[in-house]
């Protein structure tokens, strides 16, 4: 049915509820006849030395062959000596743009009814360098690294997103009044980048009112392009507008062009196995790498399905209020793709 | 009236729309009939060479001699070589802690009616150190820092503040997960804080999550206690879930006992002199100063008086959707106060 030859992506079912949730993206993504062979990889059972994590050598040396991948949600194992399974990811794939569409769900009702908004959010350094340490007893330290390169880096895909997603404005969020250094050197790459992108409005909003006007007034952002810790910060607020991170999709773009989408919620070891977790936000995480392989038409056909089977309510997991098991909800969404109809 | 002789309070009426607020609760005040002198102090003109900014040394020793005052906004005016007018005050007088109750006002609809939470932010060190250098061109670095001393001082504030208030939880706010050696620090002196008070249930919550979780379900919190800039940001959050700057009182707890409460709102040149400002923000942060100096019947007077006006309705300020002037707003307050009947 596909016009080409299948591309092959990377899968990493995850943990907890990810193999459920995963099963769920394979029905509808065959039901849709999208042109995808999966290539599975696992959580290791123990610590790989090459990547200093449980996650194997092998899984990351597919996403890179690949270049693209959709990603379940990680439990990091605990215990000392090892790092944390999405920190290595971001690392060993420099992960460097995590870009998390948010928009309220036609039918699922918040407080909110008006968001549509993309949070991009610079994903190697900042806050999340790992530089800390002791002055002096009682006296500790945390550096925050802001480097030109990645600046700059996520800026530029800020605004190719914007103009490839038709969105009219990009602000950058910083606390520059206070890290002029820092937020300084950020905000200066925006600017240089702004300036290549007439068409798109580009402003700068302080953080801490830029959440203040997001609970207030969602619909005054679009593009959102900001450091680290604030892109942290801000796309969890964002995805509480719409109710929580079992809605949200996200898609990392990584160096050489890997887009490594994932369902950023946790895996939810309580309700594992019990056919009952929500795949929503894997499924339109799935949609997001639709889209970077620019298989729009599929991806409107998924993305389309999984927003009318919410909105008719019918058939809704436990955590949006409804009864309906993983599979009857994944099975409602194949009803509804449209397809034989 | 009074009992006892008259307390003097030190007074900034501030910038921009400061002085006619200030006029506001002066004759509030003086209505309620609360045995209050004030001392007022205004920004200088000129950079003090002693305060290193436009503050006047006068007008510290004043707080540091009352160790009561009471702050409107003040801008910071545009140049070089001198400190933001804010962060002189924070710095000199060592005002460890800032305290901003957050409740939803009976009558005036947001998309939240639940709230009545309260946020204390360190206030003197953290990402607001002021250490920051270029690596290399193109690396830039800013110095988080964290101390024993400071995370217990403002721990042991927010624990005394839920005590003395009858609050029943502390929820401490990180980034442990990331920033392990400084929020670390943080979280340790919590819970060592924590366990003198054993009546209190104590948690701690990942910023990203507790921004999310404020957004869905604000009656969750309490009393929240954390480092400075997740402060800042938390604390603007809050704000815009009840209706913004303009309505939310503001505290700073300093050195020796002061008290500096401040509404946190800006100047607002463009309505300044136009009798048209809210004072809302400015009365309710008064009303936290004299809980501080323990008038307590006298401030729920005033704060009762405050929210009776907004619920009726009748006369409100034109930001709150309303027609009425400052003076008339003020007025409606003053006829609230329950004198006389
Ligand atoms: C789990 C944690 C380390 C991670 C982060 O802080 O980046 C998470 O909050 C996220 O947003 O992916
Ligand atoms: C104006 C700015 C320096 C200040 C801060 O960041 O502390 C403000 O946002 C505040 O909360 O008082």
């Amino acid at each position: 049915f596909s016009t080409g030859a299948p591309i092959t992506a990377t899968l990493f079912p995850g943990d907890g509820i990810g193999p459920e949730i995963a099963e769920s993206v394979k029905q509808i993504f065959t039901a849709a006849q999208i042109p995808i062979d999966w290539e599975e990889h696992f959580v290791g059972k123990e610590v790989d030395p090459r990547t200093q994590s449980f996650l194997t050598w092998e899984s990351l040396e597919s996403v890179r062959r690949n270049k693209v991948g959709l990603k379940g949600p990680m439990a990091t194992p605990i215990g000392k000596g090892h790092r944390s399974l999405n920190l290595t990811l971001r690392k060993e794939l420099n992960l460097y743009a995590n870009v998390r569409p948010c928009f309220s769900l036609p039918g699922y009702k918040t407080r909110y009814d008006d968001v549509d908004l993309v949070t991009i959010r610079e994903n190697t350094e900042g806050e999340y360098s790992g530089l800390e340490h002791q002055v002096v007893r009682g006296v500790v330290e945390s550096i925050k690294i802001i480097t030109r390169q990645a600046s700059l880096r996520v800026a530029e895909h800020a605004f190719q997103y914007a103009k490839a997603h038709g969105r009219k404005r990009v602000s950058a969020i910083h606390k520059a009044n206070i890290m002029q250094k820092t937020d300084g050197l950020f905000l200066k790459c925006c600017r240089e980048v702004a300036e290549k992108y007439p068409e798109i409005v580009y402003e700068e909003v302080v953080i801490d009112n830029c959440c203040m006007m997001l609970v207030k007034n969602p619909a005054l952002f679009d593009v959102l392009v900001m450091p680290n810790l604030y892109g942290d910060i801000i796309s969890d607020l964002c995805a509480g507008l719409i109710g929580g991170l079992g809605l949200t999709p996200s898609c990392n773009i990584g160096e050489g062009g890997i887009a490594l989408a994932e369902a950023v919620h946790g895996s939810a070891p309580d309700i594992a196995g019990k056919n009952m977790a929500n795949p929503t936000a894997l499924l339109l995480s799935a949609v997001t790498m639709l889209r970077h392989l620019e298989l729009n038409d599929k991806a409107d056909q998924v993305q389309n399905a999984v927003l009318k089977t919410i909105a008719e309510g019918k058939y809704r997991t436990i955590d949006l209020g409804g009864k309906s098991s993983t599979t009857d909800f994944t099975n409602a969404i194949c009803d509804n793709l449209g397809i034989g109809s």
